[in-house]
């Protein structure tokens, strides 16, 4: 392929994606295949010689499409947004383009320098501790672009590690580290994302699952109680990972309070704002700030709620040594002349390589401008309210949780069992998607807001598509309870052992009324 | 911006791209700015308003290009090729205009199977052993696509520690975690990546960097006689890294004699093959499988040398569920009913979310053919030993290690500071990059094939850069010596104790000749 044929495809391409976004609504919205579809499907061996362009993009409409989940479809409410515009793709092209690779700053100034200041740029939007920002005259503080949330979680907990470990070595010099280790603890809520328990599995940490409020919330006397009782047991508090706007329910921790409880006690406090730490930028969500004076590093993901495509997550530190102290290895074919004057961002992340990730914080910025983000986050909370309204409206349905963002967690009243089945019919329907969250044991459904532009229409179907499978849900119980009902009598009368059983069925009051899946439906 | 503009714009920016590759040799190839350049150029605000398309990409134009270290420069020999093609642009392109994440099977089903075949049709490319392709029928082993060759060290080494770990508990059930992890001992040579160090600082185990043969290559007896030194103290070897291709100098391990003592002493052997595994695809590289039977897991990066745009690497495992052992955490909002029967990718790796990155495989490999990908392969090769014959036939050069795939380690003959002043004057010069590697203290200037399709002319090029800068410094040192002899010998007649220093000069034959950096040269 020449430049001249690239040019035409990257048009084509374009092409292809507009058609794609523009028809998805005629896609289920997770496909109808099973595990191993696409195997039976090409070829088992790479081609020898070349193949055509038009194959390739044929494999692509008649094989990848038809198994994809949709993610920009307008009933995708699973997860949370994956974040898209054309800027951002147009910036990755570009980035692709140019090939480079930036791991340190000689390896590309541009892209070190970019990313610098688009960190910088964004921690102004959100108005973030002017100590956290890389250009803040005379600050430790500084950003980087991390390929995950998970990332993020991982090196601040590394860098919290170090620190306590450099800390402790100098009261036990002779101590083994691996002893030191043993007495490091990590705090966060049992509403915390995965991703925090894998990151104190790999940093191999003991850990304190924190329970939450009312709210779903952390707590600091929570926090200080579980650090008093582990003080005394000889342990040694490390690190508090809070969050702002879990991935279950949206709840925020009480930053404040726990941050109060990591400055009394020295623990590196982490705020994981992957999805709700986006609304920063809007002034009515600033009150989230509350307590970010004792915030050591933050992190959001813009691939989540501001139309930049995966993968970006940013994340800043207010010491930026603490954090290269943990990760640094400084290779001779690594080393440049001006390492003194500049960043390295090798030094703050696990992989070495890097792409230039900044150009699409950059467009995207640039092109909807700081208000046209603001109105973007501002639509899916509005959506979301919109949602909440409709379901506050229907008795049959309940709330659990605040709406605060752009996700409601709601469910049938009565046992998780109906709730379960309701959420099975929805995603074997192909015209919603959502997934569950377990909140204390209560089985929710989560509805995010994830269209890239939201409608009152999409709202509107996807509540149609939940409450005519609630119907169903509702009236098989029905079925059930009453047949149940009968068979108690008939037994009853007889008195056989049976109906104590019956009974037990009937309290429950939650038969699984859809039996196993017909083959048809299986995703 | 609508479909309609961003088909427009997208064929703009192929076309910038045209331009940008076409004239790229029209700029240094390293950039003649400090750092801070792009702060001082660029607003330190963002914008309330959007901007326009023309205002963003002249300043990509005007501050960004003349910022860069240009990768696919003609002149470029550092570190190793950031793979390229238009192929994988455009896989890139549309990965990104799908806009789904593919962390588990049903968040994109499609996502996780074309992966899948992707590392099975590459395993075959390869032949590796059928035991760790994922479609072996009634295999454990299997494969995934990392960010980057320092992820695939980590979760396999990640995954050794949770093996060895689950052995030594079920000898000592009532010890400690953490006294048990301090006994763990990892093994890799002085010249494996620096991702391997970085790797163990995060796993916290032990570590020996081992030494390497003539040929910079690390032998099984050399970590025979290392874990025998370990067991007697107690310790407890785990994990082994051999390298083939290393980054200094491109030595390959003795991976047969290494995979000996794995196999005898139970130990992990990962084999980290970030370039020079690409070579694999072309049968005269396949006797580096030599061993392999004993290999529990393997990565190479088409990113770096099968023309795929960062980030791309592959990684296999005979037993994927020794890595997923390590990895997985399990929330009930990640679960799906397909979890028994398919893969979950999240479980192979750090990060969770995940771009659709065997797109850009499967493009680049049916629009080449494995033909196609072999021939990249050899150009690059030949075009290394055609810079090795020219560095041969002067004399006042020679060439450490052996010249296998695309790489030339070669020096000035003398003293360090010769080719560090050589080196020095290359990278200001702006017509040719490269960067250092220390073989057992001995400074070398590393050549690597990078350009995308690298000519006669290209290497011409560049061996004219250096021959006529090292022609400067060697005058400059005959100019330099010369000075010292005749202050020697002056102050030798009037018995002054001067003398010593200056014959201490001479002797060390090492000065160095340029001074402090003339302020138009930094980069």
């Amino acid at each position: 392929m020449d430049g001249e044929a690239f040019s035409r495809r990257a048009a084509e391409m374009a092409d292809f994606i507009n058609r794609y976004l523009r028809d998805i609504k005629e896609y289920r919205v997770t496909p109808a295949v099973t595990p191993g579809y696409l195997h039976r499907l090409l070829p088992s061996e790479a081609p020898r010689r070349p193949e055509s362009w038009e194959s390739i993009m044929s494999d692509v409409e008649d094989t990848i499409l038809p198994g994809m989940t949709h993610w920009q479809h307008p009933g995708f409410h699973a997860y949370f947004p994956a974040g898209n515009s054309y800027a951002s793709i147009l910036a990755d092209m570009l980035s692709d383009g140019l090939g480079c690779i930036g791991f340190s700053w000689a390896a590309s100034p541009a892209m070190t320098e970019l990313e610098t200041l688009m960190v910088d740029w964004l921690g102004r939007m959100m108005g973030l501790p002017k100590e956290m920002l890389p250009y803040t005259e005379g600050g430790n503080g500084g950003g980087v672009i991390q390929g995950s949330a998970s990332e993020c979680t991982l090196v601040c907990m590394l860098a919290a590690r170090a620190k306590a470990l450099n800390e402790l070595k100098e009261i036990y010099p002779d101590e083994e580290d691996c002893v030191l280790l043993s007495k490091l603890v990590a705090y966060f809520s049992e509403e915390a994302h995965s991703s925090v328990e894998k990151a104190a599995n790999i940093a191999f940490v003991k850990r304190r699952k924190l329970p939450t409020d009312a709210h779903y919330s952390c707590r600091g006397e929570t926090l200080r109680k579980a650090v008093e009782t582990d003080v005394e047991k000889g342990l040694v508090p490390f690190f508090v990972c809070a969050t702002i706007g879990t991935t279950g329910v949206c709840a925020c921790d009480d930053v404040e309070g726990l941050g109060r409880v990591c400055s009394e006690r020295n623990l590196w406090l982490h705020v994981d704002g992957a999805y709700s730490g986006n609304a920063l930028i809007c002034p009515e969500f600033r009150y989230l700030l509350r307590g970010f004076q004792y915030v050591k590093s933050f992190n959001f993901n813009p691939n989540k709620w501001m139309m930049v495509n995966f993968d970006c997550s940013v994340m800043w530190v207010r010491d930026k040594h603490a954090l290269t102290n943990a990760l640094t290895v400084n290779p001779i074919y690594l080393q440049h002349d001006n390492e003194a004057h500049s960043i390295d961002y090798r030094n703050w992340t696990i992989p070495l390589s890097r792409r230039f990730r900044s150009l699409k914080l950059w467009f995207v910025i640039r092109m909807y401008g700081v208000e046209g983000l603001q109105q973007y986050i501002r639509s899916h909370v509005a959506m979301a309210k919109r949602f909440e309204a409709l379901v506050r409206r229907d008795a049959r349905f309940e709330i659990l949780g605040d709406v605060v963002f752009g996700l409601v967690c709601f469910r049938l009243k009565g046992p998780n069992n109906l709730t379960e089945s309701l959420l099975r019919r929805i995603n074997q329907s192909g015209k919603a998607h959502m997934v569950p969250a377990s909140l204390r044991g209560t089985f929710v459904i989560r509805f995010a807001v994830c269209h890239p532009d939201p409608t009152e229409e999409h709202v509107q179907q996807t509540w149609g598509v939940i409450t005519s499978n609630a119907e169903c849900v509702l009236f098989e119980r029905e079925v059930v309870v009453e047949k149940l009902r009968r068979l108690f009598s008939k037994y009853k009368e007889n008195r056989s052992r049976r109906p104590i059983r019956i009974l037990g069925e009937l309290k429950k009051n939650c038969i699984e009324p859809l039996g196993p899946h017909p083959k048809t439906c299986r995703r």
